[in-house]
């Protein structure tokens, strides 16, 4: 089997592809040794980044909170093309961009952007669903707004207690998260925005409470918007969720999971997710 | 000036040294991409590791609460001893253990080893003392005891937010930070142990609050107790700081730093810090 994963990096001013086993940071690079950076996921779909602005402008964000140097769009789109280069148009990926605040010393950020294909498991999720558990991040939903160290709505390379959360839920046979704050409130899930509808409105958690600011989400509210379907930001709990009458995880990549179980309670969607994945698709 | 940094990876069973810029991981390396990964920073004195066992027992319990598999103490043993070869027995230095997740699809963790001298800035602030703020994680004392996936104990490569507390500390003018739980209660330095003198006791907060277990701070009180200091485990708060006869942040490289100034607020140690440097040089 071919090995379709791509890598490239800049250096000196331009997007330098590099074979996708070659190593590509030093051990004093500051992503590595401190998880002191910032990344985005991009979906590649027929080819092509149609939903790459939105990763861009959050990168950007991301990038001004952490107060590392951006190198600019320009050099993302270059390492974009780079890793896209010879990719089946056929064959759906995910491009990952790192943004690190580099080896230090004056040294400039590293920034780099790799491509693989998208994980078969991905795909299933997508396609039956996902069992979810609720676990909590301790951290009250007004906290995180009026302590700017805590890095709220900074989407990091300090990922470690996200990758804890899923691998709490598969011990407990779950496949995925939603973190809640301190007194119950919903916040996110590890690498997903939470949605729902009920009352014949999209719903979905509001960015004060220090969630990332998803762009799967705010592509489908602009679309259901658009066509007459009322979209609210609502601070909620686990238990509206059960309440409602469908709930997702969105993700670029993933898309809309449906959520088939919430808390080891089986639920349905009302048949609603096909809506919400042709508002998606367009 | 002579390059004095040195770096090892562990390969195939052994350790191998390679030059300080290389390059040492892909871009797939979980500990890059997602923090996912754990470290211990070891201080060099007179060319050896006094304090290596410690830290190598601290290792061993954030893998495990990382579900990393561990290449055994002989492995950190053999990076230790490939990064010191021609290190300067007068050059005090410090070295790096990462432990990272690797990356994927059933590669090992990756495992390596990297030293350099001690930072000007660290040597000065172990002489002069440290202006510290305090800053909330915003998380009850009691609550990353009961929540596993919150990491609480685990030295982890995600230290994105340890970093913001640095940052929001040198725009206000201080060195470093003691953080604090949602109700004020004393926690840890973002890479170090607080300790303070009060009541002719050494106090140090418990972790049960979820702080890493300090290897400082271990030797410290078992030195103390040896020679009748008396020792305990206290849940305080930044009150309990201001009233103190004396405050230090212990780590492995820097000592004790005493605190000069809390929240604005100068401070003394009443001549205490020479008896602790004592005690910690033995």
């Amino acid at each position: 089997m071919t090995d379709l994963r791509s890598v490239a990096v800049w250096r000196n001013g331009a997007a330098v592809a590099v074979p996708a086993d070659e190593a590509v940071v030093t051990a004093w690079d500051q992503g590595l040794v401190r998880g002191d950076g910032a990344f985005e996921s991009v979906a590649v779909l027929d080819g092509g980044t149609p939903h790459l602005p939105a990763h861009l402008a959050r990168l950007t964000r991301s990038a001004a909170l952490l107060e590392i140097p951006h190198p600019g769009d320009d050099a993302w789109r270059a390492l974009v093309g780079a890793v896209l280069a010879g990719w089946p148009v056929d064959t759906e990926g995910v491009i990952r961009l790192l943004l690190t605040r580099g080896p230090g010393d004056d040294a400039p950020p590293t920034a780099l952007a790799l491509l693989a294909p998208v994980p078969a498991e991905t795909v299933r999720q997508r396609t039956t669903g996902v069992s979810v558990i609720s676990l909590s991040l301790g951290v009250p939903a007004d906290f995180r707004a009026r302590a700017p160290w805590l890095l709220g709505g900074a989407k990091t390379l300090s990922y470690a207690v996200n990758m804890a959360a899923y691998r709490h839920a598969h011990s407990l046979g779950a496949d995925d998260v939603v973190l809640t704050s301190l007194e119950g409130e919903l916040l996110e899930g590890p690498t997903s925005t939470v949605a729902w509808a009920a009352g014949g409105t999209l719903h979905t958690p509001p960015t004060e409470t220090g969630i990332l600011p998803g762009t799967t989400v705010a592509r489908l509210f602009e679309r259901a918007s658009a066509e007459g379907w009322p979209t609210a930001r609502t601070r909620a709990t686990v238990d509206d969720l059960h309440a409602a009458d469908a709930v997702w995880l969105l993700s670029g990549v993933r898309g809309a999971a449906p959520v088939h179980t919430l808390d080891g309670v089986r639920r349905g969607d009302a048949g609603l997710t096909s809506r919400v994945r042709e508002l998606l698709a367009r």
